[in-house]
C-alpha cells in the first residue's frame, strides 16, 4: 500500500506535507534546485533541480504515484511534463488561475463570488483611469495595485490614493507601472473591511469535500502574523464563506487543500481576496487543534484517499516565528503551552518564516 | 540552534522520534543495521550498523550533542562507547536496570515501590521451589516464570500452576529453565489485578518532571492491543501512580520519558510490572490528544530543553494495528475519525507492529 508522492518544492510548506506523509506510509521525494532543502531533510529522497528543469520534473513524476507543489509559481514549463501523466494534483486549471489575479479575479465573478471592484492596467495611465473609475473620481480614494503574477507577502503590490496618482509632484507614484517593473497589473478598489478571515478547504478525488472553521488574520508589514479559530464572525458570515470556498473547489474540479481569503465588511457581507491552490499559513493551527490538519488532508487528498475529519477539537491561535532572530521561539518553548513548529532553515533573515507556534484556548 | 540528536534504533519508536525532533529543527541521526529503516526514512541520516558496532557507535557519538535509544537492550559492547562521552539519555543506569528483570524489581523495593512478589531461579528445581514457596504450597497457585533479560510483548515468558511445575507427567513445564534458554529467570507470584495502566513520565536535564495522565491498557496474546485516557482509575490510583512514576525518574536521575506500567488490585493498591527507559506504545496516544506528545517530550528532555506541557487536551482511545493483514486500517483512515499513524515497514507480519490508531472521545 505504499506509494510515491513528488513534491515540487523542499520549503517548509513541503517539509510539513511530508511529515504527514510519512504517518500515512507514504513515501516522499521533493525536487528542489536547494540540496538539503527542508522538506528534503525528512523525506525518502530529493531531485536536485531547478523548477523549470522538464527532464528532471519528467523524471520526478515517473518515480510517483501522485505530484503535488508547495508554491503556486511552477514555471508553465514544467508543467507540461508534470501534467502529461494525469498525475498533478491540484490540476494545471487551479494553478492557472492562481498564478494571473487578473484570471483568478474573473474565475472568482464567474463562480458567482465578489473581489474587491478591480481593473486591468497595463501601464501608469491605465492606473490611473482605473482608480478613478474605480472611485469614481473622489480624490481621497485608495486603491491597491498589484502585478498579475508572482506577488507574494504583500511583494510586487503599492497601495496609493486617486490624488497620488494624478498629482505630478508625487515622484514616488509618478510611474508606479515601472515602479513594479513594467509588468501586467491589477488595479484594486481598497474595501474599507472590518477583519479578514480564511478557510482551508478540500476536496477529495472522489468529489467530497471537507472544511475547516474560518480563521481571523492579522498581518504585520504584508506577512501573516497570527490566525485565530475560531474567527468570532456570525453565523451568516461563516456560512457564507463555507459556501463560497465549496463553489471554488467544485468550480475548479478541484482535488487538494486550497486556503482562501476573505474581507468580511461592517455590513456582514464577504469579499473575497485570493486563493492558493495549496497549504496555506493561515491553516497551520489544524496541526495543532485537528485531529486532521490541513498537511494530513492534502496528502490524503492527493493521494486519492478518503478526506480526514476536519472537527476543531480545541480553539487555538497560532503565530508566525519570524527571523532573525527568533525571540519568541525559546520562550514559547519554555512556557511550554505552545506547540513550536521550526522549518530547519540554516539562515535567519529578518522577515523570514522561521517557524510558527500554535497555544490552544480551551475546548472547541 | 540546530543541533544534532543520535538514535539508536530505526524502528517506528524512533522514526516517531525523528518527526517529533524535525518540528524542533533538531537534525537526526539513526544508528540501525537494516538500510532505510523506518526511522532512517524521515532522518536527516543513517548509520548502517550493527547495534554492538563499537566504531560505528563512537562515530555516532562524535556526530551528535546527544544520544538515545528506541529500546532497552542496547548491547553492553556498545554502551561503553555511547556513555564515555556523556551524551547517553537516559543514562546507564536506566538502561542497566531496565536490561534485567531483577534488578528491576529489586530497584522498584529499594525506592519504595511494590512489585509482585518475586523470587530469583537458575534451574527447574528453583522455579519449582519458588513457585511453591511464593503461594505457600498452595497448589492451583500460579506463577509468571520470565527470563531476567530480552524478553518483550509477551516473549520470553510462561504462566503455570504450582500444580503443574510439580507434576512429572506435565511435559511442557517438565523442564521449564530449559524450555525458556537455559538462562537466569525470575518467578512472579501471579496477582489477581483488576486492570493494567501506565504512566508515561518524563525528567529534564534540570530535574524537573512531567507526567501524562494514566491510561488504561489492554492486551491480546501478550502485545498491547490498546490504550485509553483516562483510565477511570480513582484519584487515590491516579495519585500513587503518579507519585511512583516520579520516585522512578528521580531514584534513577533520569533523563528523558519513562513508560511505567502498573497493575491496580481490586482493593485500589498498585503493584509495579515494568518500566521501559524510553517512549512506549501505551503512550502513542499523547501525539493525538496533547500539544506535546511523548516523542516530543523526550526529544526536549535529552536535548536539553524544558518539558512541555503534559496536559490532555482531549481524552482519546489508542488502538494497536497489528500485521497482516491490516483490516482495520482502512476503515480507520475512511472514517476520518481515527488518526492512523503506520510505521514505514515494508513487510506486514502476524502480529506485528505495523501501526496505530488514535480517536477523541471528547474533551478532557
Amino acid at each position: 500500500m505504499t506509494e510515491t508522492l513528488g513534491i515540487v518544492g523542499g520549503g517548509q510548506l513541503g517539509r510539513m506535507l511530508a511529515l504527514a506523509a510519512a504517518r500515512l506510509d507514504v513515501r516522499v521525494v521533493v525536487l528542489d534546485p536547494t540540496p538539503n532543502a527542508p522538506a528534503a531533510q525528512v523525506s525518502n529522497e530529493q531531485i536536485v533541480a531547478a523548477y523549470d528543469d522538464v527532464s528532471a520534473l519528467a523524471d520526478l513524476a515517473s518515480r510517483c504515484d501522485a505530484i503535488t507543489y508547495e508554491f503556486e509559481n511552477v514555471p508553465a514549463a514544467g508543467l507540461e511534463a508534470l501534467e502529461s501523466g494525469g498525475k498533478l494534483r491540484p490540476g494545471r486549471a487551479a494553478l492557472a488561475v492562481s498564478q494571473d489575479r487578473l484570471t483568478e479575479k474573473n474565475f472568482f465573478v464567474s463562480v458567482g463570488l465578489d473581489p474587491a471592484p478591480f481593473r486591468q492596467a497595463d501601464s501608469h495611465a491605465d492606473i490611473v483611469a482605473a482608480a478613478s473609475e474605480l472611485h469614481q473620481g473622489r480624490s481621497d480614494g485608495e486603491v491597491i495595485v498589484k502585478t498579475r503574477r508572482l506577488g507574494y507577502d504583500g511583494k510586487g503590490q503599492a497601495r496609493v490614493t486617486v490624488d497620488q496618482l494624478e498629482s505630478p509632484t508625487a515622484q514616488d507614484t509618478e510611474d508606479l507601472h515601472e515602479y513594479l517593473g513594467g509588468v501586467p497589473l491589477v488595479v484594486e478598489k481598497l474595501v474599507p473591511f472590518d477583519y479578514e478571515i480564511s478557510v482551508i478547504g478540500a476536496r477529495g478525488l472522489d468529489g467530497s469535500v471537507a472544511l475547516y472553521d474560518p480563521a481571523r488574520n492579522t498581518h504585520e508589514d504584508g506577512i501573516l502574523a497570527t490566525s485565530t479559530a475560531p474567527s468570532g464572525a456570525d453565523g451568516d458570515v461563516v456560512v457564507q464563506a463555507r459556501q463560497a470556498t465549496t463553489d471554488l473547489l467544485h468550480g475548479l474540479d478541484y482535488v487538494g487543500v486550497m486556503g482562501v481569503e476573505f474581507f468580511v465588511n461592517p455590513d456582514g457581507s464577504l469579499v473575497v481576496n485570493e486563493f492558493a491552490p495549496r497549504v496555506h499559513n493561515s491553516g497551520h493551527w489544524t496541526e495543532a487543534a485537528c485531529l486532521c490538519s490541513q498537511f494530513e488532508q492534502h496528502v490524503r487528498a492527493v493521494t486519492g484517499r478518503p478526506l480526514g475529519n476536519p472537527r476543531r477539537h480545541s480553539n487555538a491561535e497560532m503565530r508566525n516565528l519570524l527571523g532573525d532572530p527568533l525571540p519568541t521561539a525559546t520562550d514559547m518553548t519554555s512556557q511550554g503551552d505552545w506547540m513550536v513548529h521550526l522549518y530547519g532553515k540554516g539562515e535567519a533573515r529578518p522577515g523570514r518564516k522561521m517557524g510558527h507556534a500554535t497555544r490552544l484556548t480551551g475546548p472547541a
